[in-house]
Parts: structure tokens; C-alpha cells; sequence
């Protein structure tokens, strides 16, 4: 079944991550687009999933990876702008990336598109307005990963995109996410909705 | 005995990371000098030490900070130095800090220097060499949180920094380090001087 050679003899026994790699919280990663020469730092991640954001077809050898380490690959297929006057990214359609994101279930994930600047970008930056960061530093970190290569249409796009829908609808039916940390799983259980055992008079 | 009034309303209830932050492995985090604003996004890292490269005291509010949360001090006093044709940093200091850097009994621990630049770059540099990452990913990463500020001076200490030595002590007396990943530590024991339960015969 496994196709998959992760030649480290190739990479000389050092481990190689994808261009723009960086870990963004516990079992959270996000980078550029993984090469082959990638695959055995991939490995040390242990990944259970890939959050992946561009529209084309995932590359053979990249699909026999996954399926190799039973990697689930959710697959979002945002268009690269190039353009910088032309409209944004789909705000639902980050939306549902981020719910795959925060779902504990599948960490450790990577975040990543072609680049791991614009559409990573814009991801990790709604996702730190769940976070509750304050703007000034969702934008640093953004433009850390963009460098010279920042969209002005990102940054509002982040400004714009609306968490508290989604922040209570979280709430309700998984999880308050807030702060890094190791006095891990900042993941509260919302009290909303979850059933109180009755109390029967006898 | 608390001196320390972090007061999240100053900030509009949002978190304020220091400057330059960012995570650089499952509890060892890297940034700028933190400043008061910054003191309710630490509490959520829940640290356990601090790596301080700079030669200057800590500051009062920033002491009573640490006091006030039973963190760990730790001061490597590195000159920053602005004269690029200057001598590189001590690397006996490099490896005195990276010791407490990998010692998971000082997790969680920010690394931080005045900017996150230059001396903190270099430490983590150095992680990321014990850590076997390949060259060019470690001065991807370096480049990224120096930005145009990167110093020539800096990447050579890295490269020439060796970690060999450091590593074949770590075999023997704490643990190998290698790789990320959720697949939590990635430390082991070293079978070496670990002392065998003697048998005894009746």
C-alpha cells in the first residue's frame, strides 16, 4: 500500500520543513506547500490531518503520503489572487476551515496553501481573533509570513471577518478556545446545552 | 506579595502578545521584550521560566511579573551588539542557555531578548540545529522574525556552532531531542547512566 520513500539519505539525515513552516499552536502547523523532500520532517509531526487551501488537485506523491500515514486531507479550494484590487477570499468558506481547525479531533494538523503566505495567512489570522488577539498582532504575525508579499485586501478581510457567530455557535456545540499554554486543552465544554443529570424526588 | 495588576480592560479585553511572539515547539515560546500590556497574554502561556538574553537588570514590573507567578528567571547576559563587524555571541553562553532550554522540567519557557531578533534568534537557531533541521530552514526561520535587520554574523554563528558536543552530552544525562509533533516527548531517557535496579539473590 505505502508508496511513499522518504529518502533521509537524500536530505544528508537532516530534517527539512516546508518553506514558511512554523507551529502556530499545540498541534497546530502551518507552512508553504510540502515537497517530497518535506516528507520525513512531516513524519515527526504525526499528523492527523492537512487543512489544504488551494483549488488544484492534490500532487500524486503528496496523496500517497497522506494516505500512507492516514493523513485526512480536507481540501479548500480558495483562489490565489494575484490581483490585489480584486475581491476577497469567501468568508464561509474560511468559516469551515476554521471549524475543521479548531476541532481538537484533528490535531495535530498543517495549514497550508501554495505559499503559506496569503491564504494560510488569512486562516491563522481569523483564527487568532478566536483567539481573541488583538488586531495589531494577528497583523504582525500575518506580514511576518507575507514579508514584502502582504495584501492590504488580507489584512481587511481579517479585520472584517466576523468570529462571534461562530465563537457562540462554538460555545453551544464544542468548545471555548482561548490562549496558548501548556496547562493544556484551553478547550472549555460550553455549559450551554450540555444535559443535566435529573434529579428525581423519591 | 502580588504587586502585578493586569488590567485586561486597558486592553479592550483583547490579548496583546509581546512584539516578535511567536511558539517555537510544544512549550518554548520566542519574543521582544514584554512589556506591561503584554502581561495578560503570558498568563495564558502559563510558564514555568524565562530565558533572558540581554545583560541589562530586568525591569521592576516585569520582576514582580515573574514573582507574582513563580517563574523562573534565567539571564544569560548577551551584549546586543549593533556593529555588524563585531564579534559573534559566546557560544559557551549559547550553550549554557540551551541546556535550560531543553530541560522540559523549565517548560513552559519564553526565550526573549529586546527585540526577538538577534540573540533570541540565534539561541533558537541553535535549537533548531540540535533539533537536525536543515541549514536553510534555520535561516528561513532566522530571517523571518529579523526581517531586514539579519545579520551575516549571526548565520555564521549559527553554522558554526556546534551542537554535536552538547548532544552526545544530552544522550548521556537528560534526553534526545528530536523533531515536533503531538506525539508528545519527543525526549528519551538515554539508556546510558541510567542506573539498573540491582538484583539482589536470597
Amino acid at each position: 500500500m505505502c508508496m511513499v520513500k522518504v529518502d533521509d539519505e537524500e536530505n544528508d539525515g537532516v530534517l527539512v520543513p516546508p518553506a514558511n513552516f512554523s507551529m502556530v499552536e499545540d498541534g497546530i502547523f502551518r507552512s508553504g506547500f510540502p515537497e517530497p523532500s518535506n516528507f520525513g520532517f512531516l513524519e515527526t509531526l504525526n499528523l492527523r490531518s492537512i487543512i489544504y487551501l488551494c483549488p488544484e488537485a492534490y500532487p500524486q506523491e503528496n496523496m500517497d503520503f497522506v494516505d500512507a500515514h492516514n493523513i485526512k486531507l480536507f481540501q479548500f479550494g480558495i483562489e490565489g489572487k494575484t490581483d490585489s484590487s480584486s475581491t476577497s477570499i469567501p468568508s464561509y468558506t474560511v468559516t469551515e476551515a476554521l471549524k475543521v481547525l479548531i476541532d481538537v479531533r484533528n490535531h495535530p494538523v498543517l495549514i497550508h496553501c501554495k505559499r503559506g503566505k496569503h491564504r494560510t495567512g488569512c486562516l491563522v489570522g481569523c483564527f487568532r481573533k478566536l483567539q481573541t488577539w488583538c488586531l495589531s498582532s494577528v497583523f504582525e504575525e500575518y506580514k511576518r509570513f507575507a514579508g514584502v508579499k502582504w495584501r492590504a485586501n488580507d489584512l481587511r478581510f481579517i479585520e472584517t471577518f466576523e468570529v462571534m457567530c461562530l465563537r457562540q455557535c462554538l460555545y453551544r456545540i464544542i468548545y471555548q478556545y482561548q490562549g496558548y499554554g501548556s496547562n493544556k486543552r484551553r478547550l472549555l465544554y460550553g455549559e450551554e446545552g450540555i444535559q443535566k443529570p435529573k434529579i428525581k424526588s423519591i
